[in-house]
């Protein structure tokens, strides 16, 4: 439940999101400093059969768990890993298999929890001016959606579509990195089986799984993201807000947290 | 985008819907008049080749465009038909295929667009006492998650997983019931191709849609509904509301309209 990143599935190259019309034009003609390229530090690429998975880590939220996964991947801890679950409208979660010795090894390391951190003025915190039923107050921070109570003084990445977490058993701090998870919807149906595969041989094989950083250049995919602090991703929010194509009757004027994708493109394209 | 009702996916006879254990005991201990038979006039059976999709309609919130749905099912308009839409996290769509003469006959018929309805205190809606992005007020009724603004003094089914719709154009006329649709997430990532499969070969072929009153009794499911409006139901909003698992670390005290799938299960199991 500690969030590390947000997952961007990516076949091949070719970049999964395509903003709609709209919003392309207010995209094409945004100036480049409104982007920002992605870390390669903080960039994780997986490889599944179906191509690249690209997740972007973030260390301002849970740098324990963002070090740890890094760690992991440097030993290639997750190359022969596997997609063990696909529980449809809820996760997908992949690991090395539990009779694996390098995850049997796994199951006594600890990693502090990170569900939430300070508030902080100096982090980004882009707020959406809409109610969220979860949080007292959602927005945007480094890319990430994002929540915050002012009360409690705290503040962390929300569960949406794609969000990717550390997996844990029943203890807080059971969680260490070596098996992690996306979310892809919000209704949970357990329990058992819980879109576990019941035969070893139906999971999605990850040949292998690398921080950009550890590959070379000529392997990465040179992504940029829209900066959810800058003056074209508070118009790309209005413009998905209050809707303006002549399809929709209502213009609404509302949009919730999880259903702004963030605009990310292959630079220079 | 008129509300027909909610895709239940049942492979075979076997209910995809399994509570988590806490509301399993509170379903188990419940009143049988806490349930509800589905009416077998308000429910279709569509056959893919994964089994059984069962869909419950909803007249009291769209009447013109059920009745249209019923008299196509009954000149067996979807025999035949196809999935020709599968955009991850937004929607799955199934129509007759364009160049089908009976798709190209109804391409004239317009049926009145049932978006919302006048608030009635003679119909059920059961509140859920959280704040949501886009309503004034979130609940259920007749076993849908459903909104009302009182101001205006509309009610209207929601759009959640599983919801099932009304395709149209951009005319709010345009849609007959001919295309439906259901939801599968909630971040549209438009424009073109929007998920529709390049070659007819790739389309999910749909062998029969039935209303489950037009199947003789032996093949028919006899599936009953946690009434919305019963004290389990009540009980069972709580207990998603409040995580009891000692998994959840924080037991949160909300959940949202559209995380509270519909208890169902076949009569007498």
């Amino acid at each position: 439940m500690d969030f590390v990143g947000t997952f961007r599935a990516i076949a091949a190259a070719a970049i999964a999101f395509v903003p709609p019309a709209i919003a392309q034009d207010l995209l094409k003609d945004s100036p480049a400093s409104d982007w920002r390229e992605l870390d390669p530090e903080n960039t994780l690429y997986l490889e599944l059969p179906a191509g690249r998975v690209v997740i972007e880590l973030a260390p301002a939220y849970a740098p324990a768990n963002v070090a740890a996964i890094r760690k992991l991947l440097r030993q290639r801890y997750f190359d022969g890993s596997v997609v063990l679950r696909v529980q449809d409208n809820y996760v997908v979660q992949w690991a090395r298999p539990e009779d694996d010795p390098r995850a049997k090894a796994m199951a006594a390391v600890k990693v502090k929890p990170e569900f939430s951190r300070p508030v902080d003025p100096g982090l980004e915190f882009t707020p959406l001016p809409y109610p969220d039923t979860y949080a007292p107050e959602v927005g945007f921070s480094q890319g990430f959606a994002a929540a915050r109570d002012a009360k409690r003084g705290e503040t962390w990445l929300v569960h949406c579509y794609g969000s990717v977490g550390v997996g844990r058993d029943d203890d807080a701090d059971s969680g260490n990195g070596s098996e992690l998870y996306a979310v892809i919807g919000q209704s949970p149906r357990g329990p058992a089986p819980m879109g576990f595969y019941e035969k070893p041989s139906q999971r999605i094989p990850i040949a292998s799984a690398r921080l950009a950083a550890d590959v070379p250049e000529a392997g990465r995919l040179r992504l940029e993201a829209l900066r959810t602090d800058s003056a074209t991703f508070k118009a790309y929010i209005a413009s998905r807000a209050t809707r303006k194509e002549s399809w929709f009757k209502d213009p609404i004027g509302r949009i919730g947290v999880c259903n702004m994708p963030l605009p990310v493109r292959v630079k220079g394209s």
